[in-house]
C-alpha cells in the first residue's frame, strides 16, 4: 500500500514517520510531480496538479475539519474525501469558546483594563439568564461546545441544517428556524461549515436579529462574516463586540480595522489546531478500515459541501 | 420571629425586602446598638458589640462562603454559625478558574499581547498531559471546579483534609498526602478555607513542590499565600505566573508588587460574588428548617474553622 503526503505549510518528516509507525508495511512518501499513483493521500491545500496526477486515490484525507478550500478544486470522482472528526479539536474548541464567553460575560477583559490602570474596580454582577448563547452548527465540534457551555449554566440554543437533539440545549433547525434562533441569542458562536449556502451568513440582517448587546464569536471561517457589517453594528451599539479567530484573508492584513478595534479580540486562527499524533492515529485507522472494505466516519458529501 | 440584619459594605434595603418576602410574618430589621434580641441574624463583618448584644441567636447566617473573619470574634456559644453553601457561587468559581486555566494553558494572554503589537503569531500547541491541575479544598466549590476542569480533559488532582472521592479526579488527603499532591501538579488552584492550619500554606516550600513552570490560582483568601515567596519563585523561573483574586489587604495597596508584575494577573475579589436572590432564598429556607427543628447544611464547625 502506498500513501502519499502533500501538505502545504507543514513539516513532512514527523507526519511520514508517524504514518509509517501507525501503518507498518505501507510505503509513505512526500508527493512530487510525476510520482506514481498512491492508494491514499494525506493533504492540506494541495495543488490542482497533485489531484490531476492522482486520479486513482481511494481516500483523500484532509488534515483539518474544514474542507471548503479542498472542495474548490477539481477532485477525482471516485475518491472518498475525508475530514478529521474531532482528533483533539473539539476540546480545543470548547476551551476557546468557553474562554471567550466567560471573559465577555464576567467582564474579565474590563477588570484587566481597570487593574492595568491600578484601579480596584467594582462591576455589578451580570445575570446569566440575560446571556443566552447560540451555537450555529451542531456537528462534532458544535455539540461539544454547546455541552460545555451548559455546564456553566448559560441558556444554550443550537441551530443546524437538519434537526438535532442535545440534552439541555434548545435546538432550532433549517432556514425556517433561523430567525427565531438568532432572536433567542445574545452571544452567537459560529461553527458552521463554509459552503455556498453559508457564505456571508453573518451579515447586517442576521446580526441585527441578535438581542441588544450581542456578542459574536467566529471560529469557523472568515468568509462566513461580512466584516463591514460587524463593524457597523458594533459602532452603532447594537453589538457589544466580537472574538474572531478566522478571517477572509489570513494572516489578517495589517491595515484591517479588526486589528485595533477596542471591542474586537482577534486570535491568529488558533481555536482548534490539528494535533499531529491524534490526527495520524485517526487517519491510519480509517485507512485500515477502507482497506478492509468497512465504512468510515467523516466522508464529505461533495454536494452538501461538508 | 425576628430577624436582624448587620452587614458591612452592603445596602440593606434590598436584603430586608427580599427576606420579608421570603419569610412572610417575620419581622426583619437592620440592627442598631441596643436593639432587642432577635431569633436569627444575617451578617457580614459584624462588630463585636453586635454579637455581645445578641447572645440568644439561634442562627447566625454569614452572606459569604468564608467564615474566617467571623470566627475571629467572640461568638455566642449556643448559636449555629452558618455559611452560604453554593447559592450561585460554585458556577462562578468554575468560570473564574476555567477561564484562568484555559487562558494560561492556551496562552491567550500571549496571543493578545502579540495581536496588540499587530503580530500574527504562531505558538506551538502545548500538551494537555503536561498541565495537570490540582485543586486544594474539595468542598462544594472545589468539587465543582474539579469537575469543570475534567471536562476540558486536564489531568485533575484534588487535596482535602479528609479523604474524598470524585469521579475522574485523583484525590489526595491529609498532611501525609500533601507533598505527593503538590508534586503531581503544574497548575494549583487554592479553594481552602482559611484556618490557623491553612494560613501561609502557599509558601516557598510548598510552591517549590509544584512542577517546573507551575502556575498558581488563588481564589480563597489572601492570607493563604506568602506574597514574597510567590514573587521569589516567579522571578527564579520555577513558577510561570499566577492569577490572584484575593489579597492579605483588600483593596490591594497601591504600592504592592502584584499590581504591575507582568506574570501576575490580579482581579478585585470577584471570583464568586454573593448573589442576593440566591442567598436570600437559601438563608430563608434554612431559617424555616431551624424553626421546624430540622438539621441544615453549612453549619460551621468552630473547632475545625469552616
Amino acid at each position: 500500500m502506498h500513501i502519499t503526503f502533500c501538505c502545504a505549510d507543514t513539516r513532512p518528516e514527523p507526519w511520514l514517520e508517524g504514518l509509517r509507525t501507525a501503518l507498518p508495511g505501507a510505503t509513505v512518501s512526500t508527493w512530487s510531480p510525476g510520482a506514481p499513483q498512491a492508494d491514499h493521500a494525506v493533504v492540506w491545500s494541495p495543488p490542482q496538479q497533485f489531484l490531476d496526477e492522482q486520479p486513482g486515490l481511494k481516500g483523500l484525507f484532509n488534515i483539518g475539519a474544514g474542507v471548503d478550500a479542498l472542495l474548490k478544486l477539481k477532485l477525482p470522482p471516485g475518491t472518498k474525501v475525508v475530514r478529521l472528526d474531532d482528533a483533539g479539536m473539539s476540546v480545543q474548541m470548547a476551551e476557546y469558546v468557553c474562554h471567550a464567553v466567560i471573559r465577555h460575560f464576567r467582564e474579565f477583559d474590563g477588570y484587566e483594563a481597570d487593574m492595568a490602570e491600578g484601579r480596584w474596580s467594582f462591576r455589578k454582577p451580570r445575570l446569566r439568564a440575560e446571556f443566552p448563547v447560540g451555537v450555529m452548527g451542531l456537528g462534532v465540534l458544535g455539540e461539544r461546545v454547546a455541552r460545555a457551555l451548559r455546564q456553566f449554566e448559560f441558556p444554550v440554543h443550537g441551530w443546524s441544517r437538519s434537526p438535532k437533539t442535545i440534552e439541555g440545549v434548545q435546538c432550532h433547525a433549517g432556514a425556517g428556524g433561523f430567525d427565531a434562533f438568532l432572536g433567542a441569542c445574545r452571544v452567537l458562536v459560529n461553527l458552521l461549515p463554509l459552503t455556498p449556502d453559508t457564505q456571508n451568513i453573518l451579515n447586517r440582517r442576521t446580526l441585527s436579529c441578535l438581542q441588544p448587546g450581542g456578542y459574536l464569536i467566529n471560529v469557523a471561517r472568515g468568509a462566513h462574516l461580512v466584516d463591514e457589517d460587524l463593524l457597523t453594528l458594533i459602532d452603532s451599539g447594537h453589538l457589544a463586540g466580537a472574538a474572531l479567530d478566522v478571517f477572509r484573508v489570513e494572516p489578517l492584513p495589517s491595515d484591517h480595522a479588526f486589528w485595533t478595534h477596542p471591542k474586537i479580540t482577534v486570535t491568529p486562527h488558533t481555536s482548534a489546531r490539528t494535533l499531529r499524533e491524534e490526527s495520524i492515529a485517526q487517519i491510519a485507522g480509517k485507512i485500515r478500515s477502507i482497506e478492509r472494505g468497512e465504512s468510515i466516519a467523516g466522508v464529505v458529501d461533495r454536494e452538501r459541501g461538508y
